[in-house]
């Protein structure tokens, strides 16, 4: 299970809510282990999962017939669902084997249709005994004639937005979700490895960009647009490859990650195509010394905002003394940016069991760009990396 | 220019609007050329795109000082902005060369800065002179809290909700996006025919998927995650690789498309490994009858009800007496789905240079599922495939 049990109550509680529906992909996701295609794929698509604070682990998944078979293929022990609309599949006339996605689609078309979305909706709010409560919405994915339709279908509910207690609770992850988080960084790292040996004279950055994203796919992630900038370019925050041919000396400067079972990477790792000028060894030195600092500080209960002051305040005394930043990491989930994000004026502490991506990036227009950033999980007592590459600069 | 400067004008007189803001990636593209990286990427990102109906060719982008460099990166003359919040390059003490994206960076960095984005978006409105007048918002895109904050902004001015303004006026393409879908289309055929080298007997679904996908970042294309399923599994209509092994007689459906300069493609091609039984044949042959139904009929004023009754009529006809659908296509553009549906409920008719995909798939549970799904485009006269590969069923 992704979700967090023990933290969605407390954010529940704090709230003062009995339910939860979820209704992006991510908290559909985060509340049902349900992946959804079409909600992540499509703007006009809505379904939802719902949870009650009485037993969060159970929740109901809300979704039309026609995506059933993604229930079927995902889940051997089938979910609660409520459902609206036709299934797609001819049956056949007789049950197919148990124990396989047939069977399961099979028993999934045999439960009751209500008549639509929010009629659906609301017969789950019903089987978790949440009429006349306090119902959180996650306002982030409904689309609002729905919400309007839903407060006339359950009139005796009041809802509320509260896509914020899924933040809080998805920035303490599940021992499922670092293992997720940590091959996702892997894959990341691994395809910035693959993309450095094709670095050669006059090669473009679109044929580095190809190997950096087959290579995810080989591994089986989900490749997202990141940053691939080479010489000047690097200094480019989100470069994209445009055709520019590496030449002796370039910075080749990655922020990159894709997904791996829908959780995010974000790392960064620069080289140099020859030997690096002086001015990049320090420079690269200095934001190293920053992640470093970071990882020196970090245990539960440091403040966010302390370690951003301490890692500003390192990178400026290792060689960049102009360098600024409003923040110099972020959490990251099934989310790229998720809470909290690593900035001076931040009130978080952190807490176990966060992962968080520190970064101190540097862009210099005219000449380069030049970043260090890891992804690292909060334990007990400290942090742990989820890298197995250094942090050097690579001099390929 | 992506926008229908025509046809989103006369939405915005049907409406009584204005201006309109554009919030999602999508509709920021549409409105102003803008591609977003952040605002694709990650939940928690805004930025906007502001259209007058005097001069819809003319917007202002409202975004974070951060994202500068893709707008450098993004136009050769620079589009009006507002900005808000620290850049994040550091700037060399002359200006850049003239026609660098260095140089345009550095323009745009020299533009005032508001102090956040409600007073930049604020400040749009008051730069198209929208100050007391009435303005749609997409509202699938804005997080309810910026809306709110945005009215206590801009108290003498009328905000309703919009998205509906953006999707009919995305349904008429220019032929700027027209190129765009021709491109996505294409992409997807060759990534099919590429991933169908690779089937022999025991190769996996993750082997074909891999292939398919990586194609399609060899030939430009971004991948959006499609249905690519063999044998049984064909029949779940968002099949995704599990290991299965192909075997003879085996089915392989695609149903598949991603993404071109931000431009999705739909399509499916069905094949058969070895020989295809007779029904396999007869099936599909009827799916595709339907499919070459809807471009017999398909003109400018064409009710999209009735192409729906004759296909479904088409298919019963010629070998699948048993076929139901709720749709068969939708338009698509910038998202997968876009408007118009194709369903018997649909008071749509056709329109010269609306892009749709027509579609009849088929889902038999414990046997198997076909497809055949076009790209096309309606024109003055009738109805021009984006295709290149035949409608047949595939023999590998």
């Amino acid at each position: 299970m992704l979700l967090n049990v023990q933290k969605i109550v407390e954010e529940m509680e704090r709230s003062g809510l009995d339910g939860l529906v979820a209704t992006t992909a991510e908290n559909v996701l985060y509340a049902s282990d349900f992946w959804s295609i079409p909600l992540w794929t499509r703007r006009s698509s809505q379904n939802f999962a719902v949870i009650g604070r009485r037993d969060p682990g159970n929740p109901v998944i809300v979704l039309p017939s026609a995506i059933l078979d993604q229930v079927a293929s995902q889940y051997a022990i089938l979910p609660r669902i409520r459902r609206f609309g036709a299934g797609l599949a001819k049956l056949p006339e007789t049950a197919p084997d148990v124990g396989t996605v047939e069977a399961r689609l099979w028993s999934l078309l045999q439960t009751p249709q209500d008549p639509d979305i929010i009629a659906a909706l609301a017969a789950a709010l019903d089987d978790l005994e949440l009429k006349g409560g306090v119902v959180g919405i996650d306002e982030m994915g409904i689309h609002s004639d729905n919400w309007n339709r839903l407060v006339g279908a359950a009139p005796q509910t009041r809802f509320v937005a509260a896509s914020s207690a899924f933040l809080r609770s998805r920035s303490i992850k599940t021992p499922a979700e670092v293992e997720r988080l940590r091959r996702s960084a892997r894959i990341a790292e691994d395809s910035i490895l693959a993309s450095l040996k094709r670095a050669a004279d006059g090669v473009t950055d679109v044929e580095l960009a190809t190997t950096f994203y087959q290579t995810t796919i080989a591994l089986g992630g989900v490749p997202v647009v990141g940053s691939i900038g080479i010489g000047a370019d690097s200094a480019m925050a989100f470069s994209q490859p445009s055709g520019r041919r590496l030449r002796k000396g370039d910075i080749i400067r990655f922020d990159v990650g894709g997904r791996y079972e829908h959780y995010r990477a974000d790392i960064s790792r620069c080289a140099v195509f020859g030997e690096p000028a002086p001015k990049i060894r320090t420079y690269h030195r200095a934001l190293r010394a920053g992640v470093e600092r970071a990882y020196d500080m970090i245990r539960p209960g440091v403040r966010v905002a302390d370690v951003f002051s301490a890692v500003i305040e390192t990178v400026r005394r290792n060689g960049i003394p102009h360098y600024e930043r409003s923040a110099v990491g972020h959490g990251i989930g099934i989310d790229g940016f998720d809470y909290p994000e690593l900035s001076g004026s931040s009130p978080a502490v952190f807490e176990e069991q966060m992962v968080i991506c520190i970064e101190t990036p540097y862009y210099e227009l005219g000449w380069g760009g030049l970043q260090v950033e890891d992804m690292a999980v909060v334990t007990r007592t400290g942090i742990e990396s989820l890298m197995t590459t250094d942090r050097d600069l690579i001099v390929v």
